[in-house]
């Protein structure tokens, strides 16, 4: 990572555009590439350049992690969840990755004239769940409407603050070679299930968003591995992205087992057909784990103690590659190399 | 206010829309109806309920003000300001007039596909520049982008945390008869000035956007009376609206002197020949507070002292009415009824 917190191994394009395309929002190359040439340069601080997911401030009397993120999923209704959910649970899984106790949210609507109100009043229900499944409280939040043509439906900003314990120090700088990953279960199913909706493909059996809070679970492996070098859940990019921000990061090399990485069948089915790659494909309730070796066992055996947990695997380990490589030691032939998307497979997946 | 904490002595119309409409974003009655039938019945709890601009959370080691605003103003760029500047100085005012110091800003873009970067790059230099202004520090951010069309250039969402010093305790529900109300300085820049850029209408003099941050003129104004009930800007549905809010929720009656509320000439011109009440246009650097009468003096002279108070005064008063209403005593002719607007005269004003 150089001092913006930019990946430097995957030779970052100069800017060659002139506007926003769809990749700028992908999670992959082009959306760290926005972020170099524009946001950082500008709004660059000790904190936003550490590029965590979430920022931890010193506070009067503890710590407290704040997060944000803009959901324009569409379709706002999908299998397994929709916006609503989508907002409350993205947001928590920022705060609990960075070993926080999510505690309040906060929501902004932007609802485009036209939008039928029972819709809007079946995803506030959504969130109302969420929140419940969650334990967090919104307590505040904001409604603005654009003319019809100028949003799609309605798109929901959730902040989210919590309480970061003392002796939690988690940054995605510190794996170290020898360090074991921590997979909590089967990839792709959010994208997927998206995709299926959208393009209405159908499935033997019903593959559902994994839509889901991980904070339970990032408490149960912080206590188990009070060691744990950081964690990070695997959105926008997949898990592919997820590594290379890692390896980046904390300048490092990541082998990956593809035998270990679970996958559903129909995921695998949906994107052989679609000729997209599983690890590369979003998660909404998917956590990833740097544990020291040492107790890398006890925090497998206490994520799968949690339903969000339950199919956790430890899919790889940190090596020393000074090229911060991301390898995929495949179950047939010969090892390859994971990039780091460009731009995005999926727009609008979140 | 009802037990949700809605109007009630200006009688809302039995939700008789099936779709969004723009008033529901205007801050009137139509935004209230729909937190009172969508929002409130599903996410209502004891700190959302209480509507006020921010919530105040206990914290450990003291509270903690939380607050977030979407930004979907039209044109993105305006006399006197632009989208960022308007989004970091909105969420400082909603922190400020809680009474708390605002410490920290997120930020979440969401992009339309073919925004142009120079844009983008004006927009963020702008937040930065308001941030300092400002004195607080962007930590935590996200960007998405949606498709050509699903958008509207540019809209930002932020959201601030602050803290509240022991002692401050302001609320819309603590308005006094006898109170007096102190207004910043002139009403209505704001509006004015971006409908003129949008009417394509010029004045002779330069009409800026009044945007700024309040924490300073918030700050100096408790100092002297720490006896002050509440604050608030009154930006969408402008001064009328906040006057009502404050009425509603104090369950008291406002008697505003209209020939002490400031209006700038180029305002009021505007406002006469486009039809518009500037009681009514939105303000985004003016404040409001209730104080009791003793220490109204002591406030007016602390406002005055600060940069965004130098043209304060006391605009009017708090009175016993069980109806609720805020009655202007006019310059000529006898006293009108000032009412809650329905929907919004101007739309997308921030």
């Amino acid at each position: 990572m150089n001092r913006n917190g930019i990946p430097l191994a995957c030779p970052i394009p100069k800017t060659d555009f002139d506007h926003v395309v769809m990749g700028h929002g992908g999670g992959g190359k082009q959306s760290a590439d926005l972020l170099r040439t524009v946001f950082l340069p500008m709004l660059g601080n000790e904190i936003l350049s550490r590029l965590e997911d979430q920022a931890t401030l010193r506070w009067p009397g503890g710590r407290l992690a704040f997060t944000t993120d803009s959901f324009v999923v569409r379709p706002i209704f999908f299998p397994g969840g929709d916006i609503g959910k989508l907002a409350v649970t993205g947001t928590v899984n920022d705060l609990a990755v960075g070993g926080a106790r999510p505690l309040f949210l906060s929501a902004a609507f932007i609802l485009e004239e036209g939008l039928s109100l029972r819709d809007l009043e079946r995803v506030v229900r959504s969130m109302r769940d969420a929140c419940l499944e969650a334990d967090v409280t919104l307590v505040t939040g904001d409604t603005k409407v654009v003319d019809k043509g100028k949003g799609d439906q309605l798109f929901i900003t959730t902040a989210g603050v919590g309480v970061v314990a003392d002796g939690i120090s988690l940054s995605v700088q510190s794996a170290r070679p020898g360090d074991r990953i921590l997979l909590s279960g089967p990839i792709g199913d959010h994208g997927i299930a998206i995709l299926s909706q959208r393009e209405g493909i159908e499935f033997e059996s019903t593959l559902e968003s994994d839509a889901a809070p991980l904070t339970d679970l990032a408490q149960a492996i912080l206590r188990a591995a009070p060691g744990t070098r950081l964690m990070r859940d695997p959105t926008r990019g997949g898990l592919a992205a997820t590594l290379h921000e890692i390896a980046q990061a904390s300048r490092v090399g990541i082998r990956l087992s593809e035998a270990r990485v679970p996958i559903r069948p129909e995921v695998k089915g949906a994107c052989e057909m679609l000729g997209l790659d599983p690890l590369y494909v979003a998660n909404e309730g998917k956590l990833v784990a740097v544990v020291p070796a040492a107790q890398a066992d006890r925090a497998l055996l206490a994520a799968r103690t949690e339903s969000a947990g339950k199919n956790a695997t430890l899919v790889g380990e940190i090596v020393e590659d000074e090229s911060r490589m991301v390898i995929l030691d495949s179950v047939v032939g010969s090892p390859r190399v994971v990039h780091l998307p460009a731009g995005t497979q999926l727009p609008r997946i979140c």
